[in-house]
């Protein structure tokens, strides 16, 4: 770590300054012709863009069920190379993003862990991401490190071979794509009764250091009318810079300790797990917090239409035998992830457009 | 360790139940309109399936030689995606299946060790499983625990998204593909002299672990007037309920530590090496056991049409002089389990009749 | 590793015999009907094979840019299949290679680290690389033991299934492959001024074990009138085995450690960084010698032409303010590694008429 430390002398100048301008400033930077190029915060997703993924991931979806259809979508990006670098571990988000590159006929290289990885040579994280960008058209990164992916998205922009770059989460607080997957599965949750607009939403569990409930939250700002409903103990309850976020936009939302009192105003239930990964104090968290577990009596509670959302993976926080019940939503919401990252990749790669096509 | 004990809080409930039945009990619970859905037991290989198989693997043999025939196989599956699901070090049959799924033209994605998985962040392995098959259409595992690939499929079946699985080796007793590769090589052996049927084969060396062993014992049920010798020192025996079975279908065997005594009756001779990996007492196994190796003045010994197997990898079992004799036939053994596993997905899949169609 | 010396009783006969033979009198064994069959050594390379091996990557790189051009590439490969057995850690050339093989159409198996291998259950190197060639059509090899991949090749073109070897790094002396893409470099890098030929060029750094620098000095006996200038410290200076070689055949060079006084009378620059992996003495190493390194103020120094080229991953010995000037090539370097690679390969499977048809 040392060596790495030192290795900072030749770091490329210029990315601190960039890196603490505020979010929306940044947005033109990883954009080209009006159209997202790297994906990177959820800052960069307004209204229509989310509309656009959920309409496109609807379709790409229908189209994968048929033989002719998934073999569409596979000749779309034949000649396209992704690079998936995976520094922290990740089994979902990876195998997903995977499979979408898969589904569009798009070839792929992959770094899991760093230990295969030239870092061990001394080489800078810049020069790392300059190497990969050497060889393929798409990197999909995920780091521990919080900015690392902007960082990567900025080195190559600045470099004479930008090529898109997607986060696929990176440090404490960014995980676009999962925000993305989100809103998907709620939006098909509620189509019979007018989508997002107008619902309530529970988060409940770790909201501190969650970063899916915070980009959810920050995302809320795209829909009328939402009210969230933050519950938590003491030690996780939602940061004040997402509070403050949410007064500025006017977006209603209540905290709370007593799970089960909220349980049947809601319309869904977005249920998180607490991260060791970040752990400031590991063994806090040994005791699992049971009043903020959803229990199989629980479902009781709830209303008929309510959906329950979790980014998995779960440990205790939603009995099994929840599974069952068909307003359980969670591994609709995984495999959604899967159709909402191949719209996205075909958005970046413009054949977005041939795939509406099928449908007219 | 402990976390995952405590894990088995969150686990499925019916599968013990459903374990601890009769082989032959389970076997419907794994075939879907009469057609073999998940592999999972030897015991679900039935005479008419391993013809069919053997048969197929050789049309699929054939057709790889030439550019239009490996191109015709490789249109087969283009939009089907295989999870390699790998917790136990293989480099043989990981790399068999992979090719297997690629000269099908699916593609594929890899999880090999625990490392990368989210079994880290305390997952359960239902709920692993059922990630993967939110991804792919097919999903091969092996794994150190008896019963762990069962229990995927299992878990699948009794899911809203079943997805087929195969047993790629599983615990000390399960390993159904590498039985049918062996049969497969026995035939093709003896497709000048009425095949497998009326056969004596030589079973050598850890007879008491090694699981190849054992499940060709069991598939032998399928052939008429097969003698089995095997040849083992005392500590490594075949096990009694091997032996209960053979003498319940009546079928012929014999054990003995002299293995030059049998070598001139054979028409097969299978050799194993000794299994570290299940090893009770590691150290009495640096014994090599050298009177149960096959060296090259054996060569004198044996038929002129008998076969040498090997699962493989040897270590000192087979000299490497013996390679060279025409009868040595595990390297075409290994080959062969690639072709098999092939025809075994193109079974599972369906496409079958049009390789079969290629040859009407 | 005791296991590993235990093995050696195993070992096939006759490699040690052929390991020691001159490298001139190997080359047929790596040849079949005049066509390189096995890339294992520089030696291989002629002038005539450098010259079409240049062309071939520069129609790949155009064709690359197309559309229709990148799918008639995919097109040519798309039944084969290759193995990338990287033993040694490697981003950058494993890279190179698999993207090169996914530009072709082919498909991929690898093996990163020797952990998932079989050598674990205790198989020897002979029997593992039989077992790679049982599944596959091409293996490219890294390792770090010397003469690995030459015994690759040898130990396949002795067995009854011959595959394509390619070395991508044995030890501290064979990187054939490296050498071939700092060859086209430096001829793209003077396609305008007539070539290599005539060039004087200045390698610098870890002259005493860079490989890479071996490499390209022996390729130099295929241009004519080349000037070599060898810039090292004491310790790192270049062997004598290769000084006997430049006299033998005549090609002029210059030692010196005044690093500046060579740099305005040079056509290129090859830097290489110190090399931790075979450090006898690694303190002495943590000096970073900077008086070998390029540094952005002796951009003023260098003529117009001057290009500066590394094989990456690079530390300290080049800045990276450099990078920005147009006389900067490694990266570019980095990128013709993939091409020409792709060419290598497209000429082993001897689908190199058909790209070049598609220029007549």
């Amino acid at each position: 770590m040392e060596k790495h430390a030192e290795q900072t002398k030749q770091t490329y100048a210029g990315w601190d300054a960039f890196y603490n301008r505020e979010s929306k400033e940044k947005l033109d930077f990883f954009t080209v012709n009006d159209r997202i190029f790297d994906v990177v915060l959820a800052e960069q997703f307004d209204r229509s863009f989310l509309n656009d993924m959920c309409a496109l991931a609807d379709k790409i979806r229908l189209m994968a069920k048929t033989r002719m259809g998934a073999q569409k979508l596979k000749s779309l990006l034949p000649t396209k190379r992704a690079m998936l670098y995976f520094v922290q571990p990740s089994t979902r988000t990876f195998l997903s993003f995977l499979n979408a590159c898969q589904i569009l006929g798009m070839t792929t290289s992959e770094i899991r862990g760093t230990t295969t990885s030239s870092e061990v040579k001394g080489e800078s994280q810049e020069d790392t991401i300059r190497t990969f960008a050497s060889y393929v058209d798409l990197i999909v990164a995920r780091h521990p490190e919080a900015g690392f992916v902007e960082k990567t998205a900025w080195v190559l922009n600045n470099s004479d071979r930008p090529v898109p770059v997607i986060n696929g989460g990176s440090g404490p607080d960014q995980h676009p794509t999962q925000a993305l997957l989100d809103i998907y599965t709620l939006e098909r949750s509620f189509s019979n009764i007018g989508g997002l607009d107008g619902k309530k939403i529970a988060m409940v569990g770790d909201l501190k250091r969650g970063r899916t409930v915070r980009s959810l939250s920050y995302l809320m700002e795209n829909y009328r009318d939402v009210t969230l409903y933050y519950v938590a103990p003491e030690v996780f309850k939602i940061k004040d810079d997402v509070k403050a976020f949410l007064d500025r936009r006017g977006i209603r939302y209540f905290e709370t300790e007593d799970f089960q009192s909220i349980m049947p105003k809601v319309d869904a239930i977005y249920m998180t797990r607490i991260q060791d990964e970040y752990a400031e104090c590991p063994e806090n968290e040994e005791k699992s917090y049971p009043d903020f577990h959803f229990r199989e009596d629980h479902l009781r509670l709830i209303q008929p239409h309510c959906v329950i959302l979790h980014p998995l993976p779960r440990r205790y926080e939603i009995d099994v035998a929840v599974d069952k019940d068909p307003r359980a939503a969670y591994w609709h919401q995984e495999r959604n992830g899967m159709w909402l990252r191949t719209a996205l990749i075909a958005h970046l790669f413009k054949v977005d457009h041939e795939i509406n096509a099928e449908f007219s």
